[in-house]
């Protein structure tokens, strides 16, 4: 039988140390055909970064033509820099019948819930902001008023997760990566995307 | 961290052969705490079935009572026997953290959904007509007249799939079942049902 379908837009959002990326990194490793969506920016690559793999590195004039064409799911400007996700790509994996994971922060997710109803949206949460902090702390890489920075940002995200269609509290990382699994799994279910496997022969 | 929550009452349905028996009892199996709900009726026992496992044997006053009081999820008529799901079993389990599955034909299932838009709903369906036909001949339990009735009740009941929240197609029953869990699996990440663990601590 072929089970073929059209992509699934997923949006995966959560404070840093959530464990957004590792989740990310599961499910492009299970799913059949899945691809991460790489953002847009027009800050300056640090080292080590690739363009076209890190981000697509653009300057303030094609990011402004992007907003200007409407080719942007979302974007937002930080500390000078415009971050954005380009529509091209998104759109041309979908129609080949990939899952196309978006891993972006609260506000770019609500532009996409808006612009694009029919994306799967997800909050990923520690089990609870004494974990996050210890979690921050444990990787050893912020400075404390950093971490406090990142933990003040948590609370701001978290009251927004209740706009997010789904949250997946990864007490072990292991259960996050498998509730987001489903997640993708049930979603490609939904009767509205597979009506047609009943009409075929009726 | 405790992951306790309330739980999630499922309605399968799908025509005979679809393999709805075999999904509910992987789903029986691999779920922590999942209930079957058992039917009541008004028909005599066939041999070998037992009160309260395969039914709930009830006479028509016991019945009609039980559908005077309102307290049936749903229930029909069918060649002048009663069937119905009683709703007080299933609340107690829901209560308790179980999920309850109802395995029930489309009408009763519709008004499931009518009267619990809390219910999630999944169709059952084989990759086509022509394959359960091929299932229904093999049982080899069925005279030739029966199985026609049986695909043109399955057509009819195709028809009502839309109003299901999900399809599962049941080409592999490995396939089937592991949707059917990521669905309930899926269902219990939504986010009105989790906010409270965020807030917990906010």
């Amino acid at each position: 039988m072929d089970r073929s379908q059209p992509g699934k837009l997923f949006v995966l959002s959560g404070p840093s140390g959530a464990g957004k990326s590792t989740v990310i990194a599961h499910l492009l490793k299970t799913l059949d055909k899945a691809y991460f969506s790489v953002s847009a920016t027009t800050r300056a690559p640090r080292e080590g970064e690739v363009d076209g793999v890190d981000y697509h590195f653009l300057s303030r004039e094609q990011f402004e033509e992007l907003i200007a064409r409407g080719e942007l799911l979302e974007h937002a400007e930080y500390v000078g820099n415009y971050y954005g996700t380009p529509a091209g790509p998104v759109n041309e994996k979908l129609a080949a019948g990939y899952d196309v994971l978006l891993d972006i922060e609260t506000q770019g997710a609500e532009q996409v819930m808006a612009n694009r109803p029919d994306a799967v949206s997800v909050f990923l949460f520690p089990p609870g902001f004494a974990v996050l902090e210890e979690r921050l702390r444990k990787r050893g890489t912020d400075s404390e008023e950093k971490i406090q920075a990142r933990l003040a940002q948590a609370r701001v995200e978290c009251r927004r997760a209740g706009l997010y269609r789904y949250i997946v509290i990864n007490d072990l990382i292991e259960n996050a990566c498998s509730e987001a699994l489903a997640i993708i799994t049930a979603e490609k279910c939904r009767s509205a995307d597979r009506l047609h496997f009943l009409k075929e022969e009726d």
